[in-house]
């Protein structure tokens, strides 16, 4: 596996909490490293940003038969497959929540009590889906554009099919708004949805989202953004508030 | 030719002035678009970004027989070359100062008497050596990491004497410290170098500048970043700094 960190100056002082990033279909690591320009903030407010790839990679890795953007390399959804073939590497659960956090916090000056977590789209879905199961991992979660609903909607269908088989019981178990609807509470929750996402109505539906927090009257912060699209360029605009709200839950102002 | 435009939200309701930024060697208009994260603060300020390729493309358009990064395809160095093949498109000089700004401000919401220029590494050159040549024509002027001395680097030499032949007397009429040295004036001027910047000895020697207008007594704003490298990375953390210097040259606060 490969991914990328970003280590603020004042790493080089103490050690430092982190911000992990899950990108969204067809990323690497490098989408958000190079695109999102969130470095400059990371300096100022003495964040790590922890940067890992969309699901495993390699010659023996099992990818979709006729490498579809939305299944196998590049879409693994941040779930433990348990399908054939799936189950052999792809395990993005385990690995972001706790494979990745022990190597980084073993070989890195970053704080292993304070992390917080964002992502975009498929990565969107990865971490609410996370702080939802965890919520004491994670001192705080965002969402640029998140999946919230993947048992109903084409892209998660096809994930969760394929990854997890027919049981669309378990599935609810890896899904943002059926885990709130039994009673899941994230930690505090910021999302940012743009209203000309071309994605928004089939596939990332954030009205299901604000309604069932609002039927568990959660404390949650879910802002759409006029006119602003899918793309980075949404993230790169949005990425200081996104920073500074795990910054104030992470104890650092 | 192909371009890369961001219009600010204010360019919906009046002509909004603009940046040029030049791009440095291998880029074309994807570079900055992508990387340098100033949309959010261009669409703040109300400042147009224009962002040009770094040499003309095309079947026909002659390039390096070895295909070097320095020569030829991605490195124009914003001359009118003189000699052949290279004079048949390589025209930079003409294109960015007036071929066009021409079909920007006739297409495009985009202010006619406002405009400034920035550029990075062989594009902090053709900033620095066109707002010499046509102070008039730039409100402003910035760059980072900027060729100072292109007749008396490597880089240089090589382009120079491939687009412009070998007359030394020539080169220096597109050389930002000698254009200085003869009495060229530049609008008011930015400069940002890193010093962890491995090309900066052999290539960019910005203490040449720094000299050259402490000659000149120049009230010019050069500033060394420790630290930072050549990369996308020191643009991205800086390029707030310099659209706000721009901003204020532009009359926009």
């Amino acid at each position: 596996m490969q991914f990328s960190v970003y280590l603020p100056p004042q790493a080089e002082h103490h050690p430092v909490p982190a911000v992990y990033w899950l990108s969204g279909l067809t990323c690497t690591d490098q989408n958000f490293t190079t695109k999102a320009g969130a470095q400059r903030v990371a300096a100022e407010l003495g964040i790590a940003l922890i940067m890992p790839d969309t699901s495993p990679r390699g010659e023996n890795v099992a990818d979709d038969p006729e490498a579809a953007y939305d299944f196998g390399l590049g879409a693994g959804f941040y779930i433990n497959a348990t399908e054939a073939p799936w189950q052999a590497h792809y395990q993005m659960y385990d690995y972001i929540l706790t494979e990745l956090p022990d190597l980084i916090e073993a070989e890195l000056p970053v704080d292993s009590q304070r992390r917080a977590i964002s992502g975009h789209s498929m990565g969107g879905h990865g971490a609410l889906m996370l702080s939802l199961r965890h919520p004491q991992r994670f001192t705080s979660v965002s969402a640029f554009s998140p999946i919230v609903n993947p048992s109903d909607c084409p892209w998660g269908h096809k994930a969760f099919s394929g990854y997890l088989g027919q049981d669309v019981a378990v599935w609810k178990n890896f899904d943002s708004v059926e885990l709130i609807r039994s009673g899941a509470t994230p930690p505090p929750l910021l999302v940012d949805q743009g209203t000309a996402d071309s994605f928004l109505e089939e596939q990332l539906k954030t009205d299901r989202l604000i309604e069932v927090c609002q039927q568990r009257d959660l404390p949650v912060e879910i802002r759409y953004q006029a006119g602003y699209d899918h793309s980075y360029y949404f993230i790169a605009s949005f990425i200081e508030s996104h920073l500074r709200f795990h910054a104030r839950h992470l104890g650092l102002r």
